[in-house]
């Protein structure tokens, strides 16, 4: 290791995904090819690790757990929300001298392009040479100049199977219990929420509608929308966005919700499904049912894309060679190929064009109405959740 | 057809499980290869179809069609949750008469056998030769009689998935966002929450603490057993059944949720994971996140387990089978056979013994202090999710 040129440092930043560890699979596999890498540091929950100087040696972990971090879900390295501030500066600048760190990656979304951002210019500024380069991570979709980022096509994935398969379970049920509302993460984003259109194979199938905050929604059109698609056949799907509008910043059907406050003093949960619920029996007297998956869709293994935890390992490679080719800072990014047959190449943006940015599903992804995505949406995310599942069958209704 | 000595009709009831169309399958499968059995009628929604002289002619149903139902999740005739009264058996007999329907299956739960068993006493008080042999479903697994209902080892490998995912989620957050909770169905009986105790794989693997209805647990006891869980290892995951209680009839925390009525007049949804969640965070300070997977835990069919797949196609078939062999009522059982290797023979029982009873996890599959299930528990549900997943992996701790 004499021929090295300084260590490494990884870290994982936000909530977890079930391909965020093939990033840092991806990570620790491409220093250990590089002579000019010495020690690979994992920072022990995030910057919070770095600012405590706690760091997991990973050029000590076994072939067979490296490998393992392909397919384990969650964040082995420990995550952390943690704003940098000015104040961090002198601690940072001290630890990373201190373990001789020249490499430095970030593995998160729009906060941890912000934090990658800003230990470059405190590096720059101190003359001290990092090389920053993050790598893209977010279910949320919702970070500029890359098609997509790393977990989204799994979390989608995901949303998909699940309103496929919900949507079979409301229409067993019939008009007996005919509506179901499935409540999505993004809050600000519709990406994930939109994913849900995935799991239409014929017209008529669910979802029926798909709700996200870009398009606010009045509790007129969400009921009279509802009562169309229940005459036109029983029952009815909604995915619906945990960020979902009536207007700019007002929830949907929040004043259906108890106002009360709890034992404690704090405000109740109860996300929008529920009050969309309350809203819809007591608009439309139906039975309505909700689906709140949460955190699941960000860590079940088992709906992962194929696509997606491939991805997430190059895109960690990736930067690693970007660093060690000397880029001092930037972001992987993934770039769609032209042609009908999808794949994406790598390319490197500088983190000041996504530092603190959100990417909204743009206008042409929704129809005029808001309430589902186009078939543009679909062809964008159609390739992101990798091959085709096997179709499930109804019978032919023959009465007799 | 003309040596058909009558005609059979099946139909699905209550709620829908990815393995009730498997069974579905083998009832039309073997329907298919008895000679005596004339046509083959689909109740469209279960007794209401009845009720309504609405059938399907499978018969007329492709082949792949009826190979699809093997792995199509829902209820493909449509369900009802149809309590059959004395109003309702003459109607009943008139129908059965006019179709010359001489075999019935009714693929169901408790109240399923209680619907069967009706219908054999009226037609045996009214002299109309009707055999009629129940088939279970149910992911509650609360049927008497049988080692288990097929649906519930799918809805089981569901939620120990579930749990070893959310599980790495919570872990990967640790002390910033420390406690999460699974709320899992079951009303009355707690195997599918049991089930959770699945994920574990290691020694302080989640899910740590398992509360069921048929052990009570106090809000002192589950303060304490989380603080303790806590101090352990910074993370606690909890599989709390919906219907957790404190103490007999009373919800768990359930005091701590919102009184208020809303506009319309009804109670506010949220089930006992809020009112815990906001306990939680009330008395320890912690930052609670729930989970609320609902009608995913008997839909997902990339959950399903193929013993469950395969066990409920056999239990259709042998309806069928006993039916046609002259027997005039009742269930088809699983029968666990002796010795290491896991197989389940099939038996009948008498309607007479099923309905309207619920079998409660036995004392002995829960631990002590009522929080985890124990070893015997697990020996009993391993068999039943299938073959084991790929482990997932940790780093070595090894601090630099």
């Amino acid at each position: 290791m004499s021929r090295a040129k300084g260590n490494l440092a990884v870290g994982q930043s936000g909530g977890p995904t079930v391909a965020i560890n093939s990033s840092l699979c991806g990570v620790i596999r491409e220093a250990l090819a590089q002579d000019d890498i010495g020690e690979i540091y994992g920072m022990f929950r995030g910057m919070r690790g770095l600012l405590k100087d706690q760091f997991i040696d990973l050029r000590r972990q076994s072939a067979q757990v490296i490998e393992g971090l392909r397919h384990t879900p969650g964040a082995v390295l420990g995550t952390a929300r943690y704003k940098v501030t000015p104040n961090d500066y002198e601690r940072i600048l001290e630890v990373l001298k201190a373990r001789n760190i020249r490499y430095l990656h970030y593995i998160g979304g729009n906060d941890s392009a912000d934090t990658s951002w800003r230990l470059h210019q405190l590096a720059s500024d101190a003359g001290y040479e990092l090389h920053v380069i993050a790598v893209p991570k977010t279910v949320d979709n919702d970070l500029w100049a890359t098609d997509h980022c790393p977990g989204y096509p799994s979390a989608a994935r995901f949303v998909a199977m699940a309103l496929r398969d919900t949507g079979r379970d409301t229409e067993a049920m019939g008009p007996e219990s005919p509506v179901k509302a499935v409540e999505i993460m993004g809050r600000n984003a519709g990406w994930l929420t939109a994913a849900a259109a995935l799991a239409r194979e014929e017209e008529g199938d669910a979802p029926h509608l798909v709700y996200v905050p870009e398009r606010p929604v009045s509790v007129d059109q969400l009921t009279a929308d509802v009562r169309r698609c229940y005459e036109e056949r029983e029952y009815v799907v909604i995915a619906i966005s945990e960020g979902a509008q009536e207007a700019p910043g007002k929830t949907l059907g929040e004043e259906y919700a108890p106002r009360e406050i709890d034992t404690f003093g704090h405000r109740m949960k109860g996300g929008v499904s529920d009050y969309v619920a309350t809203l819809l029996s007591g608009k439309l007297g139906f039975k309505v049912r909700i689906d709140k998956p949460n955190y699941l869709q960000r860590s079940m293994m088992i709906c992962a894309s194929p696509v997606d935890l491939e991805e997430a390992y190059r895109v960690g490679q990736q930067a690693v060679k970007e660093a060690a080719a000397g880029r001092i800072e930037g972001m992987v990014s993934l770039v769609r190929d032209p042609g009908r047959q999808y794949h994406c190449s790598l390319g490197l943006v500088s983190l000041a064009e996504i530092a603190n940015r959100e990417k909204m599903l743009p206008a042409e992804f929704m129809n005029e109405a808001g309430n589902f995505p186009t078939e543009a949406f679909l062809s964008y995310a159609r390739p992101l959740i990798g091959e085709p599942w096997p179709p499930y069958v109804r019978l032919a209704k023959y009465f007799v």
